[in-house]
């Protein structure tokens, strides 16, 4: 199985409106009037983009991939490998709300619920080999990265426009510290490089 | 160099207000009243995950990739390597009409440029293999995927949710048919799925 995991994401309610999500494209104006960081606040864009390539890949389809998402705030949001996101960015934000709002969406039959938790805790309960991905890493090239896979692993990438992870000492949970690429990638571009690698390692 | 091509994709104007693009989501029972084909057109949203999947690639930052876009109303929009997608999707929206009004954004110094052209006088532009991806075509797996590249090579991906290609006899205008999964796949899953492929094939 591998696990993925986008680490200190920037979803969070807007604290000055909590029946909606912060998004730094909307609220870029009170954002920068109340001293928050609107360049790196506030991006659900992020998620929704990385969970929808990471929901409708073939390794997903396939039943090997288990996704999540921890946030600035500590909370880890698991998502059911059936969930089919929602392709629409403004009714993927009015789920988000109610995920915050509910702990769990759909509240009957939970596809995805969440819970306050730390990175540390949170990875401590996988027994797998743990890979952070960061520009900052040791160079591995993407025509290699297969090769230091396991069957069970965990990688973790983040979440966040710029910058470096929120999470302390988060090269100290994981096994290795793998950067794929000479210049920053977004989320998903990492997030598509790990499963594509992970498909090869398991299908060859 | 990988040519992406997005075949048949469901972006257009509103007809019934050409300020804006049309969108199942939004304009759903308009779309109905009219007759139109609410299930499949007006996906912009599909458009958008793909251009973001594929532009943010290692290989498109190798420049080795080249991207397009062709609509059900046979144009093909051109898209500069050095483009960054807007990754919020109402911009997204916003500049896609700002294009199909001028014929090309930003009018100065385009970064992306729309032409009336059908399908097959695109593809017979260009000197390279043509492969076309869908449900229907021979069985190639993911792992054996790259064998069939070659080092100038058209990957023709289907941008609409549902059905099959409005394009009459596209499978005459390339060389192979192929599936890549039992099961149908998006877009965008496609798409990095052939893009991890050829990186798979150069950087070996």
């Amino acid at each position: 199985m591998m696990h993925l995991v986008l680490a200190d994401s920037e979803i969070e309610l807007n604290p000055f409106n909590k029946k909606e999500i912060l998004d730094s494209s909307l609220h870029h104006s009170i954002m920068r009037k109340h001293g928050m960081d609107a360049r790196r606040r506030g991006r659900p864009d992020i998620v929704h983009i990385f969970l929808v390539v990471a929901m409708e890949s073939i390794l997903n389809k396939m039943s090997m991939l288990r996704v999540y998402v921890h946030t600035r705030n500590n909370e880890i949001i698991y998502i059911d490998p059936s969930t089919r996101i929602i392709k629409n960015y403004n009714r993927f934000k009015g789920l988000m709300v109610k995920l915050f709002e509910d702990g769990a969406v759909p509240v009957e039959k939970p596809l995805m619920f969440i819970k306050k938790k730390k990175l540390a805790d949170f990875l401590a309960e996988i027994d797998a080999i743990k890979i952070l991905f960061t520009r900052k890493g040791e160079y591995v090239g993407i025509s290699e990265l297969h090769e230091i896979f396991d069957d069970d692993i965990v990688c973790i990438i983040g979440g966040f426009p710029h910058g470096y992870f929120l999470t302390r000492g988060i090269e100290k949970m994981v096994d290795r510290v793998v950067a794929i690429h000479r210049t920053s990638l977004t989320a998903w571009s990492v997030a598509m490089e790990a499963i594509a690698a992970y498909e090869r390692f398991k299908f060859k």
